[in-house]
């Protein structure tokens, strides 16, 4: 790509990108740019980047963290604060003197307190157990504020999590190079909607940093690869995303080894709009050349049995010795 | 369609389709291209694709099923959980040996231990059956717990079907191509907003496959239809969109025979915004030739009445008799 | 307009629309242009068409009108629906015999089940009446399910009607024909934003139709008004909106008698972008001849003061006799 | 910038904007351009601007500001409002005679009163407490309504605010007018994301304006200037924003006594998508002369350590003296 060139960018608005600012405009900047032996995306589509001096609530649970956790996580954290919270409040009606709570007794005193604060904070109030006095009876009222804000925010956050747009695009664990036609090789790597959610107008882009001999010494340079299509309306089956390496293409003439030796990396950056909220999700993720297979191609996901297609995930990762291939 | 064209594409950006390409980038492989006597989209919208091996939890109900399930059903299913929830807990309850529960006996012991846990798991806490051991406040501590949460994720469910953009667009039982202006024939179909909630740049595109002779035998072909208009600002009462069958026209010199003998298919997409939530919302349906009347044009649906405009939904389906037909 | 001109369209994409075509892609069609004495657009932005034949449901109470009518009535329904409610069950306890609830008599019998009703269906629960027999359990449980599946609804359209995008843009209430600059007239309106949360990117688009005699009698014919800006960045003051009556404007040479006659319409279509939840928000209204005062202009509606700006509502509708005004 | 120019706007889509209609064109009319001594935009970029004769309700707590405040404030209204709502409804039950409440007293017969109402409100129900006539009944019936709506109406808050798109993106306390390359300067400011949320294709826009000798006086005269690069596609690291002030910048020839005669402010404009929620979060704010350091650049923000980048919030406004600076 030695000259500009009109792409697509990741929200499908047309951007004009110099090449030779393409390591600054996606946010990487001079450091990047020279420092090696270090991935600047990771496999999972986060970017290998550590805050320091941020604010100190982000090193406790942050609203981030209640939203991306796994649900296992969450209902733990969940069921570990609802346990804590009435341990604490049933220390605090211990406080409150032997006529804090009148009732029969169960289990041990704690236990008794323990018990009587579920009832509250949950606002079930069987009233076998109630409260006797004043402080009881004003603990009481925090415990029920409290637990009406908890549970607020409880369900505030299970919608957020329910709400959030998130791609669940399942990527091959590996990207090929290989023949394409007219004797020219492709790099490709295949994805997939694991969603039971459509996703529609899936925009990719594709760009590729390797370490070159620059005035200054070694230099990551940037480049991003012109695709067979940038965009497809529906994705039903899978998408095998083709960059085909032809005379203006970045990878031309670079072999497996001299690209392994530059530390190539590839950055995928999907948006999508998934048509079950009409939102649109990204998707980002990275392979280097320990990620390509060379000389292979996929073997198709899909077969068409009794007049509908059926889509098979298991083969999203099955490639085989492609005829024909150069490498 | 011999050339390129400039066409909108569903999200009303500029999309520039190599007609040759018109198959892929739709998202359907060479595979879908070759196997005849299959229909790709289904006439409801959905695609004719099963995916197998998916994750496991698919088998079950999941969150997509949960949101796109009748009303009715969603209330019969939290219900029968409801109740199952509930007498799962009435089980445990009656293991924790006899002086669990305290109060008077209600029917069967099951039964006692049912109300309670309804009791229980809704919050309301009468408190005439009470929890009479430490075993059963544990289980009181585990179900009101659960209460608050399944409750959560209850309301969380419900106002993500309420807040999901969904257009529920009515589409003409059948097509018909039938005489335009200049002697020419149109591919017309009509829709309206059975919604109370108004859409607003309501754009529409129709796709067209059909089995065609290729170098390696019958192929299917996909030709994008230029309409008369891509979209209406307002859409307060019906729209037929058409596409005049013109010299340029794919469809021109094909017989009603000839594209019942190709399978011919026309996809329609469309996405509009929806007023009162301000989201973009999509619609798709497909008509084979099956579908379509030739020969017939679409009666009025709506008169003007006392001075406001009065659209009767009744008569959408309704056709008559073309004058001047070719076909 | 005598030409195609490109303008932008309410959601900021460059439109081009025909003349000729104005008509159809408003969605209105060829009836409604032939129709007289009969509006398009309401005051209120709302569109002058009624549907019948519609759903069934459509009849009761919808979710639009739950989203849509004022919080008052919104919270008389809820407390309407909350009595109804609770008023049924009390009478479904009444049937179930006179050992269904426990405890001491408040008032009448009817008194005593409608009040244990709220105590179980708010699941509050204080059990100085209670459950006493099977039946009576059996309406507890499904007046808790009940009870919590109507919270949800509930707080799910409560949420809704918080989150729903709207625009509280308020409209001089005449618009005017006054001085422009170079001696020409212009067409002008104001618009003020009256929530407290800021609205930026704001777009306006005005189309104009009156009836003129054409080559079948009178028809109603549309024209999109070239504006002097079409877009604010920013809107926390007040925007006039301004057609200049130039050469090429179709209002040019038509007096206010000869629009009067004509049924002359402006159709006011805005949108823009709601800060404070990053949504875009839509507002419609439309001016007849009635509502526009020639030869006044507009008084300042803001003054700095105190190195402030201060914006004075009270004065939106705040008209003064122009000078130099042909009209 | 004497000519026009075609500029991406905060949206990201190209905007024609003629320097003479800047003015008007970012909202601000004649008075704003006219008047002195008085700013447009506040550093934590709300607008300088006050309404008046707004609606009554404005004065009062508005749901922007329950959405706007800090959670701080928000919990303790919440508590607030919790106690008085409770302490109303108390005396309401001591209005209802001596024989309201039954059951142990419990301190003062306020004390009571309050606490019962406790257990209503929150829906406790322990009934050591409970209404023993009909018009307390009544009462609690109203209670439990109230409670129910307050709750439905707190969780939608709650998650209002949740989901509320904001950008908390940090501004470098300085701008900075330093050396840029090719021997000229250029207006420099730099930001970070404080948000673990990540921020992707975020534009900037940048506007100038000062006071300038006019026709007839002194004008506040506004320009769009022309940055390196208008938008970044990934921002994990920071981004230093740079207008070069090259012969078309209006910065030429402007040296820094001469712009803070002129009150020159620059205004920022930002947008971002958040990947999170995928909402757009708009983020503005202005530096006047007093927030510019001439002379001076910024310090490198992040470091590459063991194999990921560490990037330092602590050093966002670190600047040091420029090698080679004009100024």
């Amino acid at each position: 790509m030695a000259d500009n060139e009109q792409v697509m960018n990741a929200t499908g608005e047309p951007l004009v990108i110099k090449p030779s600012d393409l390591d600054r405009d996606l946010g990487f900047g001079s450091v990047v740019s020279s420092r090696r032996n270090i991935r600047l995306l990771n496999r999972d589509g986060s970017f290998n980047v550590k805050v320091v001096n941020g604010p100190a609530w982000d090193h406790l649970i942050s609203y981030h963290t209640l939203l991306t956790i796994s649900w296992t996580k969450f209902y733990l954290l969940f069921g570990a604060g609802y346990l804590v919270l009435n341990a604490i409040f049933a220390g605090l009606y211990m406080l409150c003197g032997p006529d804090a709570l009148t009732g029969p007794s169960i289990g041990t005193p704690f236990a008794r307190s323990f018990f009587f604060s579920v009832d509250t904070f949950a606002t079930i109030g069987y009233g076998n157990v109630s409260p006797g006095n004043v402080a009881a009876n004003i603990l009481v009222t925090l415990e029920s504020m409290m637990g009406l804000l908890m549970f607020a925010i409880g369900t505030g956050l299970i919608f957020a999590r329910f709400s959030r747009p998130t791609a669940d695009i399942l990527y091959s664990r590996f990207a090929v190079i290989g023949p394409y036609k007219n004797g020219i090789d492709a790099f490709k790597f295949r994805i997939v909607n694991r969603k039971q959610s459509q996703l529609v107008n899936v925009d990719a882009v594709v760009t590729h940093s390797r370490f070159e001999q620059g005035p200054t010494g070694l230099e990551r340079k940037f480049f991003q690869l012109a695709l067979e299509r940038n965009r497809v309306v529906f994705f039903p089956l899978n998408w095998t995303v083709v960059h085909p390496i032809d005379e203006k293409s970045p990878l031309n003439g670079w072999t497996p080894d001299m690209l392994r030796a530059g530390e190539a990396e590839f950055y995928i950056s999907l948006t999508a709009v998934d048509e079950t909220f009409a939102q649109t999700v990204h998707s980002r993720s990275s392979y280097t050349m320990d990620d390509v297979k060379c000389g292979e191609n996929y073997r198709m996901m899909y077969e068409a049995v009794d007049g509908e297609f059926v889509l098979d995930l298991d083969l999203l990762d099955k490639t085989e010795k492609a005829v024909g291939s150069r490498k």
